[in-house]
This record gives C-alpha cells, structure tokens and sequence, in this order.
C-alpha cells in the first residue's frame, strides 16, 4: 500500500513519532529504525519493516527501490512524506531519508540455540543504550550467539541500541530475562557462567575457558551482585593499572570475549 | 569568595550554562565537571575547580565541605543557588548537587613523557564523545600514558566525555595535534605506531608489541586513512567473525591495548 502523507497533526506521524519512547514501543510491540543502512542489514537477515517511511525528495538508489519493493509485494506499507515530518519523526534534525518500522520479535530465553555458538555475551542491569548496542556489535565480531539481558536493561529496540549495534541487533541472538529464570535455564544444558571479579578470581588472560562460555558483565555503576558472582563458575581478574577499579561495561565484555576466543581456539 | 545565586538571568549562571557549547568553552578555555565523584577524582590528581557552584539543599557530607574550603583556600569561588537553577546550568531534569568551573591545561604534544608509560592510545577523528571519555578510562586501567586525539575529534572537556573517563581525563595524560605534527613527534624518539587494518596485517594475538607502543585507532565510520595505516611499524588484524567487518572504536582500542599490556609482560 501506497501513502503520501503531508501534515504534521496525521495520526500515522504522531504513531510514528510514539515510537520514540519506550513505554509505546512496549505496548505496540513495534521500533523505529533509521538510515537505509540499517534497512538493508534488516534485510539481509531475513527481515522487512511493516511500514517504510521515505522522503519525497530523496536522491534515488538502486536499494532503495528493491527494499521499496519487497516491503510492498510482503503486503507492508511505503509512505512518502516532507523531510521536515521524518525529521519530527525521527526527532533529529538532519533525518535520515528512509526509516522503517519493525515488529519486535520473541526475545525468550527458549528462542536461544546455546549449541548453535561457543560465546554468549550476558548483560545484568545494563542501562545504557549505547552500550548495549555495543555488546550486540561485539557478539557479531568474536561470533558469539547473542546477548541475553538480565533484570532490568537499556531497551534493545531503542534508536540508539540499534544505531551502535550497527546492525547487529538483527543478526545475533537476543534474549531477556529475570535473574531467577536465567539461572535454571543455564543449568539445564551445558554452559560455563564467567565473569570479571576481584573476589577469589584467576587472571583472565589463559583462564581455563569453556564453550559454550556465557560472559557475565554487570551494572554500569554497580557492577555485578555479590550473589550473581558467586553463581558463576569461573572469576576472572582483568589488569587494573590505574586509580579505577573497573572499565566501561562493553569494554570488559569485549576484552574478555576476545580473550575467550582465543582460549576456545575457535 | 562565597555568593548566593537566587536569578534565573543571573550573569554567573549565562556564563556557567554557556559552557555546555563547545564554541564558548574553547573561546573562555574552561569547562563545567558535575558530580562530587568526579569533583573527588580531580581533587585527588591535584585539580581543583576555580568555581564551585552547590544547591543549597544539598544533604551535609564530609567530601564536599572539604572541597568547598580547599577551592576557598586556593582563592577559588564558592556559589550556592537553588536545585532549579543548577538544573537550568547543567541542562538536566536531575541535576548533581555540585558542580565546578575548570580551567582546561595544555593538551600539546610537548607536554607528553612518551618514556613515562608503555602504551598510548591515539584516536583519530573520534566523533563520539562517550568513545572519548570510554578510551579515557582503558588508558587509566591498562596504565597507558595517555589519550592523542588526532586530527578534528570530540571535545574532551565536554560533560559526556568527562562523564564516560570516570575521572580519567583528569588522571592520564592528553594531547590534540594534527597528523602532520604528530608524525614528526613521533619519529623524534622512540615508538611503535600499531593499527588494527585489513591490509598487509599479522594476527594481533601475539604480534611483536614495542614499547613505547602507539595504538591507532581510526573514525567511528570511515576508519583510518589508507595512508595513516601505511605509516603504521605494525598493522595487525583482529577476528572478525560476524557480518561487520570492526569494533566499535573505542572497543577495539580497548581489546589491542589489553593484548599490548600481555604482550610487553609489563
């Protein structure tokens, strides 16, 4: 379906514009992504937004028109409109020329293949976006499976976790959970739970690494629960040369990744 | 000096929310640090700010007292002034209950002791200030001697920049030059310029780490000039086991500078 929409006050816009914020992305089960770049790493995977939103003016591009295509001919909608409504839209002022809406998918722990990778990134309580989309990124380079999110996290669907997973957000796996259900769930099948700690811990670096090995990265500010530590099956200590005690929380994800792949010989 | 602030269009407070723009910190060479804990950090590295402004319900606390009469000491200003206002200053809903005025320092390459430290991390045209103030904190944890930024980067006396380093801008060293001038600084003594590259590469597990050591890292999008990467003693090339084809920048600098560290056994 067709549309071309030019006022600011139509009710496609304010939804659109709705999807800026994270309790409507809940309740609707849909997120906004922007930049063609984005659209055709969505594409590549195997997913096509519900709905495509284009400026009238933009320059035209062979990808472009094919994911215009493919949106129409899977029964989506493509909608023209004024650059300054996508910018309203998107709430930036150099707005991208394209966006799409998506559906959310099952990010239930069951959907997850632990076989299928021998590295799992999880997070606990991590609040920032940006580094959440950083860890999806991640998990994409050293091949891990994907992120599992435990407690309460940044949201995976927000524009800035979809821009730093550089669209990675559609390629590896994507879990959330509680606490108290990850657990069960771990230990029901194979799997080494690790993480960076100062309590009774062994060096990082040689660490006697196992896959699948699920890296365990804590809270921003707080780092991880005493309780949470003592649940994994393997502390590592990282070198800390200076005044902090600790790195960025995607950091640490990302070094001890490496360090894991190494040691997997993968 | 002490003063109480009651006026939205106070002078002081234009002055102070001024700082939030690039253009005016770089015209007055001073920049605004929210937060006792960062306030403590530089404290501790002997920087004390030159203002300091407190809400005036803030709770009591030891730290801050000690703060407020060293910066009085020193002949520093102490303001106080409503929540509201410092919101107002600081541009966010939950303002800290403190902030202070810095004078930024000489960031020339001079003001360097490349001998002093094994690993420096070099950011060429850094966008992002969150990388910024992230490759901050890993040069304060892998005890490098600091940050080069290279060419037109992020701001690192910005709030988001100083925010990310943990207080390490004000623990590490910090230099801004243009390539032409960096290439001769470097060639003047000692140093291994080291890049993560795709072209005439080893694997970087392993590789032949000099120190000091030089760690290049390139734009968040465009990645490194190809005549950049050409002057490097050594290109290594990291797994990339994904659909991408990099890290985040501030991720790479990070899992190279952890392999440097064990590489040189310092």
């Amino acid at each position: 379906m067709q549309k071309h929409i030019t006022g600011f006050s139509n009710p496609t816009v304010k939804y659109l514009r709705s999807l800026r914020d994270k309790k409507h992305r809940k309740r609707v089960g849909q997120f906004l992504v922007e930049g063609l770049r984005l659209l055709e790493d969505a594409r590549e995977c195997g997913r096509l937004p519900q709905t495509l939103v284009m400026a009238e003016n933009r320059a035209p591009h062979d990808l472009l028109e094919r994911l215009e295509a493919e949106v129409a001919a899977a029964g989506g909608e493509v909608i023209t409109t004024t650059p300054d409504i996508l910018s309203k839209i998107t709430g930036k002022d150099n707005a991208q020329a394209v966006a799409g809406v998506f559906d959310e998918w099952d990010t239930g722990l069951e959907a997850l293949d632990r076989a299928g990778a021998p590295i799992w990134l999880v997070a606990q309580a991590l609040r920032d976006p940006g580094n959440l989309g950083t860890m999806l990124r991640t998990c994409d380079a050293v091949g891990a499976g994907g992120l599992i999110l435990i407690d309460h996290c940044a949201d995976p669907f927000s524009a800035e976790a979809v821009r730093a997973s550089m669209g990675a957000v559609f390629t590896v796996g994507l879990a959330q959970a509680r606490w108290e259900a990850f657990v069960p769930w771990l230990r029901a099948g194979e799997g080494q739970l690790v993480a960076a700690s100062l309590r009774d811990a062994v060096p990082y670096r040689g660490a006697d690494y196992r896959a699948p090995c699920f890296i365990l990265v804590g809270n921003e500010s707080q780092g991880l629960p005493e309780a949470y530590e003592a649940e994994c099956d393997l502390r590592v200590t990282m070198p800390m040369k200076g005044r902090a005690d600790s790195l960025n929380a995607a950091v640490a994800g990302a070094v001890l990744a490496y360090e894991v792949l190494a040691g997997l010989g993968t």
